[in-house]
């Protein structure tokens, strides 16, 4: 007989950075917590653990697991393992350590689900690590200009003018959601969606049939903490309410609650951003909405600085994790 | 202060199949085990870790570790992953997983030395697993026709006619013994030479320096495992005294034992080593020798087939672990 967690049950979805930083202040805490992944990752290692091992892509999922592993002792090691891309040999220079690692374990298991659940064990990771989906599948944007995009990396990262809007994102072929993560939502007290790129780490996960209808139905608390920064070539100059209305296509009015960072972005890494045509999302929430607004400083101290083993390159700022998972807690 | 182990101290050296079976005996009984291992592969996977990330080899290693592994838990599942050799993806195929690893975390850690001692953790071993060198050297072998071939992995599987005898084999460039390996040996109560591959896994430690010389220095019982079968192109139509004169080129006569198989090869497998020209090796020790030598049935009930992920593809038969653990327990 399963002995049941009297835990409060929190549960992060989304996939990148963002998810990394929420998972990382939220495991701190005494919490029955899980991930639920995005797979419709293309770039890169992905694309070969895709088209050379016919697997479904990992990078997120080995994110998520770095974020709860436990740091200490072997699992650390296993830890740094699964942040390591390597830089040399031929055919492997640029594969990450983790996608390999789930390349063989999939194959000594026989299958990818056995491996992403037996890897819990080997990283000691603090609560569960899902994937939304086992479905090989793709994700698409339409553009306002009516081209198409297919492949989460050429969304995420534009050879296109990224100043031309997202019309809509779809997923093909259509995805079925893996029963745990039904379960997941089912029986949490609080979903968090994001932080993270809206289009190509966030939205993918509610494109699987099945997640916005458990959306729907749970009793949790579903909150959405609004990302610090515009991204050029997905949410360029999108407001707060630009993201809640791209959200509302995909969950109507499922969100109780969004978290506001108020706290403003150090002059040195918006300068930055600038260069890439990225600002601070403007809050223009108004006070009549069907969702609450949490405003408070978010903002972390420190300025990423890019380094290559690091699970945390694409962000220059992030959420303060310690901030964040003390706000998502009184939502408890 | 490090607490010193009272349990009796047993060395192995060596590194190839052989050694996985002593080794996999002697982890059943408490005792302190070390396993010393030649660096001198070069084939296959361990060539691409040396040319392409500038490494040791670290096959013979890797079969160490597994054959000392907990085989339950997560170092279970490591310990999977250490037998297994990728068979998809371009320039990922034919790599082992465990040389991709140790490649991985001797980057992370910044030495190979300790990614090989922080292993012990990751794979929870019972025992220590010693290079006998860091150099980076090559085997070579000069024939009686004069020929010499350089490389491991050409010496072990010839492409010459291997009834042509080795009249030498040296390392180049000369190899300094690890400080570890002499440490062990110091320490030792017993040292297990063998079995296997005379000059491929067995000689290539002895050809470092310094090991000759803590073998003779030590005070432990030095016991060497005669092989049950005679090796086309290393020991081909070599009998027991054969083998023990090659051995005392470079160790003179520090060997205090000699164990020698009585069992019966089943049929089966005779018929397949008649192929290669292999045959029992024939035992023509006299009584009046420097070494006791004991005689008794040795080997193990399986015969075994090859199979691509099976650290023991080498052998079709072997010595029977249990039975070589109790003897050579008897020796203590």
């Amino acid at each position: 007989m399963a002995i049941k967690s009297s835990l409060p049950k929190v549960v992060c979805i989304g996939g990148g950075t963002g998810t990394f930083v929420a998972l990382k202040g939220l495991k701190q805490h005494p919490l029955d917590l899980t991930a639920i992944v995005s797979m419709a990752d293309s770039g890169g290692s992905n694309k070969r653990i895709r088209d050379e091992f016919g697997l479904l892509p990992t990078s997120d999922i080995r994110q998520c697991f770095v974020a709860l592993s436990d740091e200490n002792g072997s699992a650390g090691l296993m830890r740094k393992l699964f942040m390591y891309r390597f830089e040399k040999g031929t055919g492997i220079a640029g594969m990450t350590f983790g996608n390999l690692y789930f390349a063989a374990l999939s194959d000594i298991l026989g299958s990818q689900a056995e491996a992403i659940r037996q890897t819990r064990k080997v990283l000691r990771i603090k609560g569960k690590v899902i994937p939304v989906s086992y479905t090989d599948t793709n994700l698409s944007a339409r553009y306002e200009d009516g081209s198409i995009v297919t492949e989460e990396h050429l969304i995420d990262e534009p050879s296109h003018d990224g100043t031309i809007k997202i019309q809509d994102v779809f997923l093909s072929p259509k995805a079925d959601a893996s029963p745990e993560a039904i379960e997941a939502i089912r029986h949490a007290d609080l979903i968090v969606l994001g932080p993270g790129d809206l289009y190509t780490s966030l939205i993918p996960n509610l494109l699987v049939d099945g997640i916005p209808q458990a959306l729907e139905r749970t009793r949790a608390t579903i909150v959405y903490i609004l990302n610090l920064m515009t991204k050029y070539g997905q949410t360029y100059q999108y407001s707060a309410s630009d993201h809640m209305r791209a959200l509302s296509r995909f969950i109507g009015t499922s969100i109780d609650a969004v978290i506001v960072n108020t706290g403003k972005i150090p002059v040195r890494a918006l300068k930055v951003y600038a260069k890439s045509h990225e600002v601070p999302v403007n809050d223009d929430l108004i006070d009549k909405n069907p969702y609450r607004v949490y405003r408070t400083s978010l903002v972390g101290d420190t300025i990423m600085t890019k380094s290559k083993s690091d699970a945390l390159v694409r962000s220059l700022i992030r959420h303060d994790s310690g901030k964040l998972a003390k706000l998502l807690l009184s939502l408890l």
